[in-house]
């Protein structure tokens, strides 16, 4: 297939030659189960053991025991928190964010039809958590558990994780500090020893650091309440039934070798995303939602004003470059963003908010490419959009108006 | 790495290169998210619902819609009875055998601690199920699910899922008829829309037909009150979130065709079954687990009176042979096997019991090379058995005591 102009690494990656080869052994030739007794059945049992290493390693978890393989980031997320409920059964309360994937804000919509109280926590116009609304729904020896994502999915938002599982642990102990770090492991460093300290679970998947989809982690603290959420045999150490996925396991653990090795990268790919935002700020009524936050260096999330996301796809595809109007995970549905609309993003530019994520593949040329083609599929979509101005090349005033 | 007797199928099967062949665009070149919107990514999208209609021919099932995709058979064995749950909270009584699998048994027994009440169907000394403790313990308008698993993956002994399910929809149209077929699906037929109509939910996984452990899959009947187990993004047409494993999911179609076209080895592996029950029951005091129930044609369970099942493994190992003392989800376990133990097989031969399990690739030099050490490695073992009497070179009494 043609190359293209990947820039929706915030979807998914691509899965490089390295980490496919570290995979290849294990379906045909050390294809055994982990718990067989033979002696072959040892190089998956060591296989599998060595990646947990390396994970936790990476991570910056005290023991690999703290590291827990699931099927996706979706897993881990259920996980925790059903897990959490399940070992806390006298606590109610639970606290998110409004702008959390739909993996968290699925499941608690869930969670409050089967009683539990959920408190989410808002955002200010750059995607910033409110600080005074977070530390006022703490509810001591009432909250059972905070699930705060570390950085957004859509904008790249960074929220400050250290800091907010302080403040919990200062305030009950006892209330269990989840983060969905999906978008924030590879790209940020992270340290569960010592930042991260109080932090009692962080999830991510493999999908998003160039392994493949269809594998997960969950970090679990060690002594942190949890109950298993799939259960089965003893594998996991009982804390979760089901054959263990060798091959994507130990591709997880090449990628995030691959990871460490070009964290030297982030400098490149903040100067590609400023590189890229500068450009695109060029264009009249363009906004870069989240701009002023502390930010991933890989996200770009651009609000082109007066023109639907779903038209600026279709030209960019056309121009070879992929990219997306918001979370892949709910791009089925004709809703804008939930992200967007809690940082009360005007209702036009909602609509017209193109997502570009970029990993340690994208090259400056890509953002060339981007760059030259946006301005002339921005003015043709325009010249096309009831809410655009053609006389005076402006929004006409309804477009601005905030959405409640 | 050097060809090894493989007889563990019933753990986890080898992936052929076939399979893998399938499987390597979707790592590297056609990688996209299929939920992403520009063209490329409707390759992944199209490979996914070729796969589901490959994989719903082969059940027989009447939609692709009808099949979802999980990340292994617990996963599906938790997702149908949670969501069945879910979705029908006036009932709380559930059906299962003493012999399911870990997925179902443990699940079952924390469903216990939850509220549920739950009826374990016993077997009699063949591992056949109690048709008339079944009948008897289905409640009209009170029992919610009957969870019955399809082939034991212990004995090979296959449970009447047809006549199961319409005794259960005769009595009761409104209750729920879930199957663990992982050792069933590509060993036997399986007719979703025919035979097994009356079934709602069944369950197997990738890794046991020979393709990559880490996939799975839930059929669905279509209208079977079900609700989402892993809460996410609208994957799956909203049953499941999490990004899809296009790979895997490749994959496990490709080892359904590959199933489909290997259905003519039936006779062979049934030829190769009997010979290796045949050889072993000219050693004394060999029983066959399972003798006169139907069984599957790869699975071989030979009890070896008064000598212990790892030691029986460690000898086989030594001479190439990959074999089971039970199934590998227990496996870290030292308590004797639970199906066994249901069906009151002596105490001594519960501990020297292994499980032969074979699959296409299975060939009649193998058998011929477990027959060729298994006398010696018998008789060595019993020379050192406290239960074995020597001088008479027969079982002491004691061996022979049925445990209650």
């Amino acid at each position: 297939m043609s190359r293209c102009v990947y820039l929706d690494n915030n979807a998914t990656t691509r899965v490089p030659e390295e980490v496919v080869e570290a995979m290849q052994p294990y379906f045909s030739d050390i294809y055994f189960n982990p718990s067989s007794m033979y002696e072959r059945a040892k190089l998956s049992a060591s296989a599998l053991e060595k990646a947990r290493k390396t994970i936790a390693h990476f991570l910056g978890a005290k023991q690999s025991s703290e590291i827990l393989f699931t099927s996706c980031a979706t897993e881990s997320n259920n996980t925790a928190i059903r897990g959490a409920i399940m070992a806390n059964p006298t606590r109610k309360h639970i606290i998110t964010s409004e702008v959390e994937h739909p993996a968290v804000l699925a499941l608690c919509e869930q969670l409050e039809r089967e009683g539990y109280e959920i408190s989410r926590i808002g955002v200010n116009q750059k995607g910033e958590l409110d600080m005074k609304a977070f530390v006022k729904a703490l509810r001591p020896g009432e909250t059972l558990l905070v699930s705060m994502m570390y950085a957004n999915n859509e904008t790249g938002v960074v929220f400050p994780i250290q800091k907010l599982s302080q403040i919990v642990k200062a305030t009950d102990s006892r209330i269990l500090f989840h983060t969905d770090a999906t978008q924030a492991v590879a790209k940020v460093r992270i340290d569960l020893s010592h930042e991260l300290e109080n932090v009692d679970f962080l999830s991510f998947s493999g999908h998003k650091i160039h392994a493949p989809k269809g594998i997960g982690v969950l970090y679990m603290k060690k002594g942190a309440a949890c109950r298993p959420f799939l259960y089965g045999g003893h594998q996991e150490s009982g804390r979760r039934g089901g054959t263990e996925n060798i091959p994507y396991i130990v591709g997880l653990a090449k990628a995030c070798e691959l990871a460490e090795a070009s964290f030297d990268q982030e400098a490149r790919l903040i100067a590609l995303r400023d590189k890229l935002e500068q450009g695109l700020l060029k264009i009249p009524y363009v906004v870069i939602n989240g701009q002023g936050a502390e930010r991933l260096p890989n996200t770009v999330n651009a609000a082109f004003h007066c023109i639907e996301g779903e038209g600026i796809l279709y030209q960019l595809d056309l121009e070879g470059i992929c990219a997306s109007s918001g979370s892949a995970c709910t791009s089925g549905s004709l809703d804008p963003s939930h992200v967007l609309r809690a940082m009360h993003v005007p209702f036009t530019a909602v609509h017209g908010s193109i997502r570009f994520s970029m990993s340690r593949e994208t090259t400056e040329e890509d953002i060339d490419h981007v760059l030259a083609v946006m301005p002339k599929i921005v003015d043709n979509l325009r010249k096309l959009s009831p809410y655009w101005d053609q006389e005076k090349q402006c929004p006409r005033g309804e477009a601005l108006i905030i959405e409640k």
